[in-house]
């Protein structure tokens, strides 16, 4: 007890909002041990305590946790309960633990005491899909392409997509409030969640397993926990919206001159095809290089790689002649000088290989190595400014290379920034390319987590730069549902 | 103080969740008058300060204030703010005021020492209209109907659409999380809000006026104040989305056997139309008996009327033929036995009388009198077996007539009852009517409070027989913004 005080009385005390009480919390917690949680032994089976491998201990980006926490996996809720409850009880940092894919190291307890690393990799299940009512429920470790097979089978479709859907898990999704490439048409995971069933700080079981459209009896305390990431409760299972099959899609991909006019052209689409526009990418023309060194292999839809791409995808549940429509939309771009070339895909597979394209991204980013990776958005209309004033930053900062692409309709922008050739990331990291981009991006109204998250990685740059009211109502929330602040200690909120 | 407890010394304690807790906190609070509110003379301009009028002290099912109040309607969030943290610093009970269109109560303080009525009708500015961004920026005090005009001025669509929308304001849709008619395709008002400002409970200002379309930078406390009915602060102004223009619209009215075969053409509808199915009401043949009693002079489609009608629409940005689809899934309707008869709309003319007749079951209803009205959800595949075991019930209770209309895609029944021809509601109340409908809703896994929200008329019931974790939550969340009980007491949560 790093502040010398007796922590039975310190107990009854609330706690203040802010650093000092979010500070008190962090000393009062106490670490996992075999020992002290040596209750839990008799009341869990074997198959719920789990090896602390490097699986649980490190995340994409490299960062590495140094206490190394004991697994746990409970089967369900009520073994949830009964670990979150005893952690609460001796105030023992609780780490929640999905599929591992977090890009902002939520899921790994940096600066904490050793924790339970709570991992929901036995929640497994699809508990039920009804096709008729249109809901799918799912226990929180399911993978999100689990998720969407279990739809598929029963001749439905669940749209969330992100190119980590083979491993993140529904739950995990859901206490990020994944986004992804088909926001623009469907929503993030908070518009695709009819309920949940939690266990709240206190070991509380909140079963809100609701399957119901519409429901305004109380809060939503649903969309609390959505996007908390973990600090709030676990989610442990949760009922989604399923929907019809898509029967007809048409895809292509579009060189344009610059970013303004991708935007002038995601109006443009917007207008033609409303509710049908599904996906509406830009690709930089270093991207697309990016690609072609790490996959020599990998087909691309152009012989010059343009400096901006658009990867734009519509799609109906019945014959809407979509590939006709986009053909003419597409050459309205072109007759108005927003599209410069462009390819529309002739068949599934090659609209497939579009995807594959822009999916990839990420992993040649990973094989450059970034000086630095931004998760930001912006109002769509900002996004040229945006682009011509950050690049201009940059640039004035050192000789990097940018690769930023992004969810257009969604004004979210991956500003990725790497060393120019030959070097490595290591070697020119001295600037603070991430100070001057959130800069920037907070003049320009926008969010420096606009689709991972806050984690760890930002809890300090949230703390100083986020809007005031809304910190303290965050920390009066937090200290209301977690008073022993167990629940992934220094994730979004921190000192 | 009818603790008898020195509130100064009181007011260091944290409140503690639950009943006792409410109540003592109700027992805190002190009834506003002139002299209580002194200081808000010199600050705030003569503009501010209304008579307290029947309008704000009696609703539209006739449920009346005792409590005179002190009418103050400040002109944007800095005055909202220096009411509120005077009443908070004076303990002051502050109840909200829009449109005074809701039906639960919310917006009068019955039961409560006189607050203070804060009505938003002063911030009645459509502060901008963004059609490229979609995003269109209102004070709360801005009519439904003022948004919609607004929007559509500027080539766009914001689809919100309820019969009070002429009257209920942007704050109060939102406080409420109102739904109506086209929550099928374009989701309720929490999906249609992009940010607000909103003064807490505290009189601190938070600018949450974003215009993102992602942003996962902390908790969603927007979504937490969305539906909350002013219990966790004053909504002052929002942001909200805008849509593409709709150029291709059919609608049709379809007789239906039962409520089953509305709940399989819906999925027939749902595989066809997709998102663009954007309507799909039920009506039941004695709401078609109550509008042709209460407005002869209105023209109803059928000349024979049907026990159950559908109301079908589906709208879209570009022309897709949907007259021609709306008609052969009407035929397929028929084929399958699921449709008896049907009228498909000849014009915009024709669609807006079908609008018509299905907007003024309410005002019919009213003029007939109900012994009881719910407002409820089920999942939408029990809906048929819902209303049979209901209507089962009531007539068990008496001779009601039964009106049962409401919103089939999202699950969403108004289910009311009515005296017998020749009585009144008065003469024949005596049955609960209410306990065994809300029974049978718990039975189903439904909601009491679909969309118009508990309010104080339900707050006892959903005190009593809501989610006990939920509740938990609920309270302590509410205690941690709110610690002095100020903000609209006595609704959602009471004693």
């Amino acid at each position: 007890h790093g502040l010398g005080v007796d922590p039975r009385l310190d107990r009854s005390r609330p706690a203040r909002p802010g650093r000092a009480a979010a500070e008190a919390a962090m000393g009062r917690l106490r670490p996992a041990s075999m020992e002290a949680l040596e209750p839990l032994a008799d009341a869990l089976p074997p198959a719920a305590f789990k090896p602390a491998n490097e699986k649980y201990l490190s995340e994409p980006r490299n960062r590495h946790s140094a206490a190394d926490g004991i697994v746990l996996a409970p089967s369900g809720a009520a073994e949830a309960s009964l670990i979150i409850r005893h952690c609460c009880e001796h105030r023992i940092p609780v780490v929640p633990f999905g599929g591992g894919t977090g890009l902002v190291g939520g899921q790994i307890g940096i600066g904490i005491p050793a924790p339970v690393i709570l991992s929901t990799e036995r929640m497994d299940r699809i508990e039920s899909v009804d096709a008729e009512e249109n809901v799918l429920a799912a226990g929180a470790g399911c993978t999100l392409e689990s998720v969407r097979s279990a739809a598929e089978s029963a001749g439905r479709l669940f749209p969330l997509s992100i190119a980590a859907r083979g491993s993140s898990q529904i739950g995990g999704n859901l206490a990020t409030n994944a986004g992804g490439i088909h926001v623009l048409r469907y929503g993030s995971m908070r518009e695709l969640c009819l309920g949940v069933e939690a266990v709240l700080p206190d070991g509380g079981i909140w079963n809100g397993m609701s399957s119901l459209r519409k429901d305004n009896a109380g809060y939503d305390l649903k969309q609390l926990l959505i996007g908390s990431e973990g600090t709030l409760g676990l989610i442990t299972a949760a009922s989604l919206k399923i929907f019809p099959r898509l029967r007809d899609s048409a895809a292509a991909v579009l060189a344009v001159r610059d970013p303004a006019a991708a935007v002038s052209l995601l109006s443009l689409f917007r207008e033609r095809f409303g509710s049908l526009l599904s996906a509406f990418e830009l690709m930089s023309g270093t991207g697309l290089v990016f690609l072609a060194e790490a996959f020599p292999e990998m087909r691309l839809p152009f012989k010059r790689i343009p400096g901006w791409t658009v990867l734009a995808e519509a799609a109906a549940e019945s014959d809407c002649g979509l590939a006709g429509m986009l053909e003419q939309a597409a050459a309205d771009g072109m007759d108005s000088g927003l599209v410069a070339d462009g390819v529309a895909a002739r068949s599934e597979k090659h609209a497939a290989e579009f995807w594959r394209m822009r999916e990839m991204i990420p992993e040649a980013n990973r094989r450059i190595g970034a000086v630095a990776s931004h998760d930001v958005s912006v109002p769509v209309t900002a996004i040229p400014e945006f682009i011509r004033r950050a690049d201009a930053a940059v640039r004035d900062l050192g000789d990097f290379r940018i690769n930023c692409f992004g969810h257009v309709g969604d004004g979210n922008l991956h500003y990725n920034v790497f060393p120019p050739r030959g070097l490595a990331a290591a070697e020119c990291a001295s600037a603070d390319v991430t100070g001057k981009v959130h800069e920037l991006v907070r003049e320009f109204g926008g969010s420096i987590a606009a689709e991972h998250g806050i984690g760890r990685t930002k809890a300090g740059e949230f703390a100083s730069s986020g809007d005031k009211e809304l910190l303290k109502a965050m920390r009066r929330i937090k200290n209301a549902l977690d008073p022993a602040g167990i629940m992934n200690p220094g994730a979004v909120l921190t000192g």
